[in-house]
């Protein structure tokens, strides 16, 4: 058994990574840590999952002493650190934070606030998008976690960015992400009376995952990609759903989409293409590791319109991460993550 | 006192009309109708109004018969013979559906499967957008009341599109409405277990608001306009957010945009600008009147991104329809109206 | 016109009590306070009011000082200095905290961690349940304004203590709230993630309303009532609905139950008996200051069932203290508060 | 692997089960039958199955005849001829619905308007609470699963009455449920802008549920138990909360209380004793097989208060269905009900 551990544990993302982890037919979930709650049971801090697991939280120097592969689930700039202490260590090191999703340190380092520190890691670190990436991940050793809405953007347009029948240019993006996004330290936006009934853009054309978008984005079409992104928050907790306005390239057809979406996810296991009358929906993938996508070409405009949704804490961070750590270790693809989405 | 009446008052913009109209200064609340509920109070059908009103539904013919002033809150095709039946015995006419709406009788009868019949009442009917076309409200006595969806767009584009500091062709409206839109009718897709916890986009670049806000667009443009239009269902009860992306014309500055929201609305009672750094938010406007709105502009890709919010079934519907009779008679054109949002 | 003022206007009961005077026709709206945002307008605390009030948050003193009446809404052990200050500078008070509500400085001083000071104040002070204490109320001029939870248990189970129909002893009162109730402060608890699509009990048979209820309860039976008081948080923003189960006294029989609630209520402006077969619910008094009531009789074990829901924010905070400051001026009972509640 | 079918597929029951089984170690999803949707894959029905099954609806018979055990989830009184089908046939046979529940005839016509027929079913059948009478259960080969209501709490009750602690004359049940409760047909009430924001009692004292805790309770008290009963409707989809109150008898301590509950549920895989000041919550076993219990004993009014927690779907139905599956196969009891809560 492969023995890992979680930095950062008691956050959203890595409380789902336990959740997912526990049930991993191949790993043992060894190691556990949290600031917040060093030395304390995480099923104090989640009654949820009381005698489920006995683990308590040490601190992140233990984690990384016992475990094959860490796992961090940390605000940005406090990776780094760890990621140089595994290298060092020789274990593998799965980042959800930002710290290695930017190849661009001036990018980063704007975007951020922060330094980007030990080229060298970041030079192995691979952009964790597993179903367009792969070989690359199965070849490192350090991968940056997607970030959730970039996740759901980069394979809702992969395939007709790669097939080039849109244009890579000034490509609309509008996101909806549901609560558990903002984190789990309350807030007054995220306090219930001001959050529930509410809807509201917020981070307009400014959100930090902007650059994240474009970079893959750009990748994808082998040349320079621009969005112009707004973010929502949904009042629910689980689901981003991305609606994508891109301009198709003059006579492409519905036959060619069909086709580049066809190729690029018919054997994919976690990309559900719906079939043309079926729309998307946040909850059809809620709890799983799902993306599921639907296209629509709007003649009257020339706009190629792609829904994409994803579960934020699952596809969007801990589902994709622990996909990425079997592809590190050459496990089946899919092991641990065959959860069904909850029907209601 | 103007004797009022509404014609399928069961409906939810029927008995949102309803609240509005009882607490009215210059009218009396005379006659309601409803198929479903005839000879029933509504007080029965909505126990919120118990001991509030004794007012039971009638038929359609008593309403158009004691009132002076019928609105109609009735599926599309319903209000052409109650408009005609109004005009014979001349009262003044307010439809809160679509018929009236469209000014080209053959979008209407493509978009809406439904004839277009009395082309003499089309021709007086005005659409009822009041801060856009107040004096023809003036001088009519059949108002199209604009739909929801379309009021959030075409007060947020208005300023830009008149000034012509925007390109009307090829926008994106990406909209999110809450599900008071759906009606009260109870369907699957509204069903609570099916919609909570859920959010999808429906009805894409297909929706029948479509050419009613492109005709709106168009004529505040001077020019045609066209958009792609994405609605999406919110699970909440009341609200629209448009998230609206316009290509800003060369050399346009922020200035000249303020300028143009400034003067479009600041004299204006229902319109609220918001200052820089305040997004808007549908809870901003609940159970309220007033259209709150923001604009950004992304320079990196020339987009103008401009987010409108109403509560649909008040601005979007029963609110503007009052207003729109308050024009009709004369009367101050808030009288009704003083609502203040809730705060949570 | 009354001048009035709020000191601690910007938590919710606060705000509430802001919407409520701004349309009250007998008074102004003078003076705010806010220890947390002193200087700063109200607008920018709550985006909703702008363009309504340009009021902006003074300190205490100058509420007092500039206002005819003040209304406080603060934490517990601090509205006894504001209320002394009131009294001396001549001016009546209305109190929405706990300072004023117990007429035991032992319960008071256990229950609440806080000293009982002024004695002469607190004897002038009268609980305003305007119901069932209105000649009271009417005759001084400082109001210990009723719990939220108290307001919904005492007006559901007056009448048939009054009228010894049922047990004052042993009464189970299993209550629910929606989250405004816990205040503006983010917590956990009501931070979105965990607390919607949650739901569970608080502060089970030791909640601080427990005293406010049974002393209230003691005067409508004229003997010693005790209750099992379990309150629970609901995944809504507003209103309360508690359901009381009391021993029903041998022979009493419906005829007799009815009497009673209609010789006690028919002509509340406020409370409303619901008609047999239907139901209350949170939705039929939200934004309104009604009381909702209904209830069963259970012959297989003897029990009364009562039902009653008001809104916590409306009835349970600030419309009743509205309805208590009408009181306090001979004004109408009811002015002020006509707002009819929200159909959904 | 064992060959299981399920009657009543697409109802919200049959398809929790569908996820369950689907997954379960030892057994073979072979055959599931819809009348609303016969021949339809069900993935069609719920697009969160897709690419997961490619399972269509039969009709019951081809269930019946295809699969060694047959789960019906079918409105009350269509149970029985299934049931008689799989005893000819030599199937054993769980069912979701009430019909195998009720020892007494007359209760079971009198509360279902139904004809109890097949006596001999009736006496074979067991009723498959599964940590109480797991015996009986091994035994037979038809079960009456418990309904959601009566699990919460026999399960949160049998303790205290089994070791005679408390009355079981008298007791009152509040409960409150989600909405899958009310199954998946839209009505009225479940309408989302009907539903959302709002919470009710209903069926006040008269809920088919009544007879059937009585039973179990009585049962396990070994003397007649006699309950006031009072369902609400809570808006979130899964998730019965039931608040208990009973009279503890004379001199009973909190010692003897908590090890009643230890000797019962310490080594039970599903149900979960809280540790003193960790109160349940239905947050805390959504998605997931358990029951969650505390309990307060309140001195000053003599009462014991139990709060038990399920997920109406799971441990309330479809998870314990599959629980009384392994037991009549003489699989482990917790096979294929490994289920994590959600953490959120």
């Amino acid at each position: 058994m492969i023995k890992v551990g979680i930095i950062g544990a008691t956050g959203y993302a890595g409380v789902e990574l336990v959740r997912i982890l526990l049930r991993h037919p191949q790993v043992t979930l060894t190691a556990i840590s949290s600031v917040s709650f060093e030395g304390k049971p995480i099923a104090e801090v989640y009654p949820s999952l009381r005698e489920i697991t006995d683990l308590a939280c040490q601190n992140a120097d233990e984690v990384v002493h016992t475990c094959d592969v860490v796992f961090a689930a940390l605000p940005h700039g406090l990776s780094q650190d760890t990621a140089k202490a595994c290298a060092d260590a020789g274990k593998k090191f799965i980042d959800l934070g930002a710290d290695f999703r930017l190849d661009d340190p001036d990018a980063y380092e704007s975007w951020y606030q922060s330094d980007y520190r030990y080229d060298e890691l970041h030079k192995r670190a691979v952009y964790g998008l597993c179903e367009w990436f792969r070989d690359d991940i199965r070849n490192t050793d350090i991968i940056g976690n997607p970030g959730c809405y970039p996740t759901s953007v980069a394979l809702g347009l992969a395939p007709v960015l790669k097939n080039k029948l849109v244009s890579p240019v000034g490509i609309v993006v509008d996101s909806k992400s549901g609560t558990t996004g903002a984190g789990r330290k309350p807030t007054q936006t995220t306090h219930f009376p001001d959050c529930a009934d509410a809807f509201s853009a917020y981070k307009v054309a400014s959100h930090r995952h902007t650059p994240e978008i474009e970079q893959t984005l750009s990748k994808l079409a082998g040349e320079k990609a621009t969005i112009t992104f707004v973010p929502h928050l949904l009042p629910v907790n689980r689901g981003i759903l991305s609606t994508i306005y891109a301009r198709l390239h003059d006579g492409v057809t519905e036959e060619q989409i069909a086709a580049a979406y066809d190729a690029a996810y018919i054997n994919e296991p976690f990309v559900r293409e719906m079939p043309k009358g079926q729309g998307v929906n946040i909850r059809h993938v809620q709890c799983s590791n799902y993306c599921d996508i639907q296209w629509y070409v709007d003649r009257h405009t020339g706009l190629l319109v792609v829904t994409s949704v994803i579960d934020n804490m699952v596809k969007g961070a801990a589902g994709q991460a622990v996909q990425n750590m079997n592809l590190l270790f050459g496990l089946p693809e899919a092991a641990g993550l065959d959860m069904i989405p909850i029907a209601f």
